[in-house]
């Protein structure tokens, strides 16, 4: 009978990761659960929602080869309770898996593991290389603009753009826009839509990998991201991204240099009117000053002044504060440029010195 | 016009400790706001649900005397977006106060103050006095056993007890009660009932003055409680409060000692597959082991085993295993007894060596 015997801190660690997966609702069964697969002495967990999985290399002793499904939830709820610094056993059996860990002892029944949906891209195609705190910091600053809504399958993901000398990442949910680029190294130049749900979970493993270099795999199908004992793949979304070129815009009329934190504390005070009235703020720059207004029928009103730089014409447009403090809050540079053609086009903002980083926001119609 | 000036941490303070009491639903629009009360060169804020009320004093410079209400979401979120360490001034005019605070300037719309409620206990009834600390302790190991459904008002809340030299809260939804007593200095005897809501802010403020000793006022209708610059009051509930004398167990046949950690331990494994299935836990003492077992009829069964000190005969019980979680967390000694009549009867768990804690659980009968 197959066995494995494993520490608690590395179990619970490896059952954590591959649980992130596992859709909270599923009608397949199978997709409820963890498959362990035991073969040549390694041992690997995975998970997956059909749209993307993970694998995950279990460090511990095993004997014996074989393949059982326990339901996640609930392992990860036992693994969870476990006392750390201790070893779990786990007992293979004809339709259940005993855990024994000290003097607490555990039954699960095992599901059918020949239904397990298998996804990984195949090696042969595209390999990028990327520090996983480079490309951690890119999703951060995307995201956000992502449309949420699962049915705006072109807008609910992030678009890769891969050269063989610069990643471009771009997510839009059609009111706004954000690009991140950086140098990686990459064998071709190819471009694919992942899924938004894909794309945070690997912002939460480049995130707790950051020391790493990640390899990333790409087959036409499947896209594979590699680190340490962690081997997470999506699904590519075969919709086409609209073309946002398009709407980047090409000349300025006003370029503002403004402190970025000053600018978000200001927002963030109109907002709370503006979010009780039209949600919409009031940016007026005169010479080198900005004010920010809002008003709210039943709440009242707020102004706010803020010294600026200004290149260029007088400008008075507005725009939905959040959208405004959300891309602020992506910029790390002290200092923030607001580029303006007029008050019905695309502002863009983006940090001053610093390159591979463009935020661009509709402004709303001034009644 | 009556105009107020203080610093922003100050002002944030008070208007976020006033601003817990003001209800998130109200048909009166009196009831979502703070009203500011200028006199004698003090400044008061105060706000009500009508059940119960908290009244600040702001520590401020301020000229004239006067009345105002202003809606206490929007100045709470406007308060927290203003800088530290800067001062804010008010400006009451005909039907807004403005608030600025360097080149911020908000404009809010004032409320008629003159039907806000008035909720305080009259001096001259019962006088109690309290270190917080203690009051904090007390209500903690209590307040999770009342029944939180607002249309059962007879345990919506905290029974007091009051005797001269010693303060008893009880807490009870029907399954289990909780007692805590402790000595204090009162001018009377008597007790009262008041509700949940009123106790989660009673248990909040205290914490938050741990060094203090409070000043406990009832008039018959309200109690009051002074601590600092802050005043809350809160209105008995006029409904009688069950007997609760009757349900405690007299003579028991069974005592066990046992690790509080190991045992809460032990329960939060068998929860894991006890919540997926009857909710129940058996408990079974047998010479000096303690055996705990769940099961599940899709998800396994767990079976824990804990070293016990046992006088009396063995028992088997069954119980709801967060009942008995519960209680455990607000033990703070490293042993607990379990205390058994038999496995129909109320279970009574408290510290080992510590008096002024008890807690009653009903078992579950075993099928």
């Amino acid at each position: 009978m197959p066995r494995i015997s494993v520490d608690v801190s590395q179990l619970s660690e490896k059952v954590s990761i591959v649980s992130k997966i596992v859709p909270s609702k599923t009608i397949k069964p199978i997709l409820s659960c963890i498959l362990f697969k035991l073969s040549n002495g390694e041992v690997f967990l995975s998970a997956t929602d059909l749209e993307s999985g993970i694998k995950a290399r279990l460090r511990c002793e095993s004997e014996g080869e074989g393949k059982f499904a326990v339901d996640a939830k609930v392992l990860n709820e036992i693994v969870r309770t476990l006392p750390d610094e201790t070893t779990a056993e786990f007992t293979l059996s004809e339709e259940s898996v005993t855990v024994t860990c000290g003097r607490s002892k555990f039954k699960i029944p095992t599901v059918d593991p020949s239904e397990f949906p298998d996804l990984e891209a195949s090696a042969g195609g595209t390999e990028i290389q990327i520090d996983a705190s480079t490309l951690a910091s890119m999703l951060e600053k995307v995201i956000f603009c992502a449309a949420t809504d699962e049915f705006m399958k072109n807008l609910n993901g992030v678009f890769w753009e891969v050269g063989r000398e610069l990643l471009r990442l771009v997510a839009s949910d059609g009111f706004r826009l954000a690009i991140a680029e950086e140098r990686v190294i990459s064998n071709n130049e190819t471009s694919f839509l992942l899924s938004l749900k894909s794309m945070r979970e690997l912002l939460s493993m480049a995130s707790k990998n950051e020391e790493q270099t990640l390899k990333i795999l790409y087959d036409g199908r499947c896209v594979s991201i590699l680190a340490n004992d962690i081997e997470m793949t999506a699904r590519v979304v075969e919709i086409e991204f609209p073309d946002y070129k398009k709407v980047l815009p090409k000349a300025f009329k006003t370029k503002v240099v403004v402190s970025t934190d000053e600018l978000v504390e200001a927002l963030k005070r109109a907002l709370v009117i503006a979010k009780r009235g039209t949600e919409s703020i009031r940016v007026d720059v005169t010479e080198d000053i900005l004010r920010i207004s809002s008003r709210s029928p039943d709440y009242g009103e707020a102004q706010e002044e803020i010294d600026v730089r200004k290149d260029g014409e007088d400008i008075l447009a507005a725009f939905n504060p959040k959208f405004l403090i959300e891309a602020l809050r992506h910029i790390d540079s002290e200092e923030v440029e607001l580029n303006f053609v007029d008050s019905t086009s695309p502002l863009q903002i983006n940090p001053v010195d610093v390159s591979g980083y463009l935020y661009i926001v509709m402004p709303i119609r001034i009644v």
